[in-house]
């Protein structure tokens, strides 16, 4: 019988996928999206950040050659957990980036935070497929990234749904054919609320996500609508596009994720329901198609589909995000960003202090695109002080 | 000047079109989109049926090699009118066909009805790009043209806007990773009425429609939904695709026009206002895009779109037109519609009788697919006399 299914299914032939990051959401998803391949791709390698059992699990289950653990504290727990597979294990940053340069087709890169950077830029320079979830390779090096990418060979395909949206619609060939792209925003929990109620929102109203079920950062950044600046960044680095060339709108609904104008009037849009596996799915088997377990969507059944121009009055981060573009302060801005979230939830600081944080921090910050991974660390370092100083003062 | 004009933009050379029914509204829009094209495209062949002196003013406004005149009747008019350009002029049912057969790269074919069929297929034979935009190319003989299309090797891009739209999105190296594709429908003048209203409908209220300006007729097709039936038949015709791959979606707004759902989850769409410069651009260009000038589309000021299933109850021609394809017999379809809406708007037969005249003309005629053009002609001129026949009674 296995030689019949090698004969009618010549196409199913494995390819390497190496997941870093794999014990998130990102990568249970695309674990997901491998084993329900049919056997159209095998795991290549698997890291993790602190979950060492949950990795070692993972491991034992999809047979890698390489497994890696962020934090070196886990390294011996981890080797006792592979004890007799016949699996390598490793440990710290210099473990990613190995993992990274395993000889897989495809690296999804899904480690949280800059701390994806360095594994990211060697499966770039080696000229890997990289499926990309880490918001910080683009929005802190993203020049760093693209410009690795282009000299390695490597393909960069967005996992984010919006990115992945406007990837499968964007004619990559004829930039030049495109008038606009449009990024879709949820608008949060406080899209219909005053500046004055957002004044008194808590960490608990912030976090309650209209639509996807993401953690306490992310949701705050989508109560903010950082989120979407952040991902304005991404996009002008993924795309050959200007700044200006790229909008936001308010879509409540989350079921378009993102559209490209065309010169001629015509609008393309990639629409789905919110399940991660669909765009994870999208950017392992570009540009062919792999059959992903969700739901489909059912138009009639949604009815209705609504949209709103964004109020950048109520929501100053879209502004912040094109401000530091502009002026090369990105990794700025998501450094105070982080810092001033972080106080947010820790019930240091109100809702609106956020964006004054960042504000306040970016004009503080020397305009200096950094040219190096070490500059983009020390301008994260520079920029977080800089938001801590000010954090304790609004707190006080 | 022009030596520079020349060396900057060479991508200018121009193109040449040949527009079969240059005087109706498709080939307007057409010599819209090409007058704007600062100079991407020349006129190689202009056609009309009846219409003489605005054929003739086109001709002389665009100077193309040759021109024909459907009706010979008009031929010494034409002449006349041209005298002196040095522009050539023909007339009659294989005048229509001589243009078709010029040099033209683009054929964009617009004739109404069967009149369209046999300059259409010698575009196909000849191997051009074919703008199509007659429906009867497709719903009367659309194996046969797209035989010869691929024999051919012509190039069929469809110029109506649902098809147009699913072309744009539509992955044609790669059908097998098309789930379903989706036809949007306004719905008509008729969506939210009774049966009981509709049985009282007058042709007055019938030609409403209630986004698009059209004729008479098409207006008819569009509150029966018979028009979302032949549209149904075309894409069974354009795309690899099972006829239980298309569906029908009523989006009363027409804006999103037509819908590609993947494997994976991922529905792409096109979106525009309705503006057939933009299909015609599309067509023109593809893959490349010209600049139209059109209303550009605001989702944040359009506010809502909303979807809702069919009712095949209601609307029984999309029912019938599933079943002439299933059995062959989509000249009979067309034909028999065609009398039928002939005799609703000459006041002869109610509303609900169109359906009606066409069920009672399938069921009398064989199910048999024409495999020559002169046994679609013969199909249809069976069904048109079963069909008179059939109205005579209910007018009785």
């Amino acid at each position: 019988m296995r030689a019949v299914a090698e004969i009618i299914e010549p196409a199913l032939s494995p390819q390497s996928v190496t997941i870093l990051g794999a014990t998130g959401s990102i990568g249970k998803s695309t674990l997901d999206v491998v084993a329900g391949s049919g056997g159209k791709f095998r795991i290549e390698a698997l890291t993790a950040m602190e979950n060492v059992s949950a990795l070692a699990a993972l491991a034992r289950l999809y047979r890698p050659r390489f497994v890696a653990i962020g934090n070196p504290a886990h390294f011996a727990a981890l080797k006792d957990a592979l004890a007799g597979t016949g699996i390598r294990a490793g440990a710290g940053a210099e473990a990613l980036v190995e993992a990274a340069m395993q000889p897989a087709g495809t690296v999804v890169s899904a480690i949280v935070g800059v701390a994806g950077l360095a594994s990211t830029m060697a499966a770039a320079k080696r000229g890997a497929r990289i499926a990309l979830a880490n918001k910080e390779c683009l929005v802190a090096a993203g020049t760093l990234l693209t410009q690795a990418a282009k000299a390695g060979g490597a393909k960069l395909i967005p996992v984010d749904s919006e990115h992945n949206a406007l990837f499968q619609v964007f004619d990559a060939a004829r930039p030049e054919s495109v008038r606009q792209v449009t990024l879709t925003a949820s608008g949060g929990p406080f899209r219909t609320w005053s500046l004055e109620q957002m004044r008194s929102a808590t960490p608990e109203m912030a976090v309650k996500h209209p639509n996807w079920a993401m953690g306490a950062k992310i949701s705050v950044d989508s109560a903010t609508m950082m989120n979407k600046g952040l991902e304005l960044i991404e996009a002008f680095h993924l795309f050959p596009l200007k700044a200006e060339q790229i909008e936001v709108l308010v879509h409540p609904e989350s079921i378009v994720h993102g559209l490209v104008e065309y010169v001629d009037g015509s609008v393309l849009a990639q629409l789905s329901n919110p399940d991660m596996r669909t765009p994870i799915a999208c950017a392992l088997a570009w540009p062919e198609r792999l059959q992903a377990a969700v739901k489909r969507l059912n138009l009639a059944e949604l009815k209705t589909l609504t949209f709103e121009a964004p109020d950048v009055q109520r929501f100053s981060a879209l502004a912040l995000a094109r401000r530091a573009l502009a002026e090369g302060v990105t990794v700025a801005l998501n450094a105070a960003n982080e810092a001033a979230v972080e106080a947010f939830l820790a019930g240091r600081i109100g809702f609106l202090d956020i964006a004054k944080t960042v504000e306040a921090t970016l004009a503080k910050v020397e305009n200096a695109e950094p040219s190096t991974l070490e500059e983009v660390f020390e301008a994260d370092a520079q920029a977080r002080a800089i938001a801590q100083s000010l954090l304790k003062r609004v707190a006080a």
